[in-house]
């Protein structure tokens, strides 16, 4: 299996160009097109659509990801090995969310594994493309190139912030749907919090749509274990007037005042 | 072969997940997209772009349909026999455009076919893909799970009316070029009429697109048996502002007044 | 391997369904889509991504390209043999860029390769689909139909225009970054020329987008080796207010005034 998550959206034949060189090389693979809708260089948009992928796929699954703002400079081109399944990625920060130590980095050779003429502006096609069928062709991972430390961007997945009575976040991603999903994880967040998006509060945790009227706010963990704020039926970044980067805070019901309404974060 | 038809657009990587699922389950298999730009929690489009497909694949095809807004709630999903294919889809009504007689509906057994841990907002993945991924691998249908009756929704694909001189629909569906498809089959078209769109008459029925004027409408027989109101070169739907449920009527050419005019609904 | 090409766009399950009559017909195949978010019946767009994409497929790929606004007249439909691949498309034109005097055209034998019963609007289900699948199947290239002269359509590409110190041409495509790619072939643009879009200088020829700061305007040789216009990090077409046919000259250095201004067009 080979997957492609790119930012090349739908109006080129940039993905489909990509299979041509991998089908060239490889008879037989299954391809698979994780998302292409990404916002143009959303480095942070590509490792959400990552970590949420990663579990799902096969072992020896190799997921190519070409979302490269900084194509035709000499930014690295890595290979991951990481959970049995492999990365093929630029050296710009999107794979520091996944790694967890136990991962192998290296620089693709561009020497023995890109085209033969390499363009300014279309490595997916001149090396990711050519380096993913080596794997899938039976390249073993240590011949793909040199370890390297890759770059790490620790602010591009920013980290919740816990204080007394309180654990706060942030809007990550707005899905299709227009829900909003925080970077505030599931096994963090008490049971018994209520939810707060920006100023205004949205509730208790839910456990389905259903349990608020539609067009109505509601907070719940997605399918990705992550804290969402949804409207019922309708659209929260709409409704809600948020975005990427909109707080989101989960208080505990003690952190009350005397009236028992909830403290307010002014 | 599995299709998956869903509104999950292409903003993120649901659809790739749901492959990824299946392909973690079954080494080899066709995968089509059959359509995921269907509006958020659109049952008829659904049932339309199913009604146009299902003529056009192999015997044995596994059909996926991913369109639920009642997802996290005790809704059943059913696995469906209908002319030698099988469909996955909610019991939500979306099938009933589709049901014979002939077929045969059972409730997917989650016990033995979701994957261990459910999510609250992502049964694709969870239970539609584990449930089309054992279908293909060779589980029979018998063992999905009990036979059930599914929920039926007749308002759902609204049937034509029959008036002397005058058969009366609705546009079903805007297509990608702005053509106007309606609920009027072929065969109940008298090849006679005079076709109105709302109060705005159309003209006779025509053979292609190009026995008209570049701009111009017409009404046409579509790919699929149902009556179309188009604009040649040009998008139906912005030049006669109309959208689903927009009134279609044939009229016969005996419906005339004393003028020779066609008589107004008025 | 089958490729498709289309204005098909992501509302509808058309691209889907030829899919099936495909695999209806060939047990295996690889299918891959090229792209599906062409302008309704934009022919340049489909000979652009064509162009672009032909080097990079494997031999005996066959090519589907449907954007067809004369559906349902008597255009034939042409079956193409070029540089080891096919192409199944329209005779209207769009073939003519591709064209270099080595190709063999003939036009399918809609009696032996359509389906049954053909519509009057979905050719590409019903004649291309089948006819690529023959094609894969093993039928002989030659059996497809009776060889004819393709119409052809020597506007379709401009041709770019050379003058005294200037090399004249427009931009041909705007792709999803916003990026200009005009019909200024590389290797007849001199390195040391000023790129001019519209009235507006540019600048020199760069090497990679980084270059430039981001927001900047850039000229650069294009992963196909056409001059492309683009702004680091944004949109050229927004931000320059360019489209189609803006456009683009190349002037030589020595094409100066006395003050050492490059000469304008006026």
């Amino acid at each position: 299996v080979i997957t492609l998550l790119t930012d090349f959206g739908a109006r080129d034949a940039f993905v489909g160009i990509m299979k041509g060189v991998i089908l060239s090389r490889v008879g037989t693979v299954q391809l698979v097109d994780l998302c292409h809708g990404l916002a143009q260089g959303d480095r942070l948009g590509a490792a959400f659509q990552l970590r949420g992928a990663l579990p799902f796929f096969p072992p020896e699954t190799v997921h190519v990801v070409v979302v490269d703002p900084g194509v035709g400079t000499t930014r690295a081109i890595l290979a991951v090995r990481l959970r049995e399944q492999f990365l093929i990625v630029p050296d710009n920060g999107i794979v520091t969310p996944l790694l967890d130590g136990t991962e192998e980095v290296r620089a693709v050779d561009l020497a023995r594994f890109a085209l033969p003429s390499v363009s300014r502006t279309f490595h997916g096609r001149d090396v990711f493309a050519p380096a993913a069928a080596a794997l899938a062709w039976g390249t073993s991972f240590a011949d793909l190139g040199p370890v390297v430390e890759p770059g790490r961007d620790p602010a591009l997945w920013p980290a919740p912030h816990a204080e007394p009575g309180a654990l706060r976040g942030e809007v990550l991603h707005v899905d299709r749907f227009g829900n909003l999903i925080s970077n505030l994880p599931g096994e963090r967040v008490d049971p018994g919090s209520r939810v707060f998006l920006g100023d205004r509060e949205i509730g208790p945790l839910r456990g389905s749509y259903s349990e608020v009227a539609p067009g109505s706010p509601l907070a719940i963990l997605d399918s990705f274990e992550l804290l969402e704020v949804a409207v019922r039926d309708g659209s929260a970044a709409e409704q809600l007037r948020a975005a990427r980067g909109t707080p989101v805070t989960c208080r505990l019901p003690r952190d009350r005042d005397a009236g028992g309404r909830p403290v307010q974060n002014r």
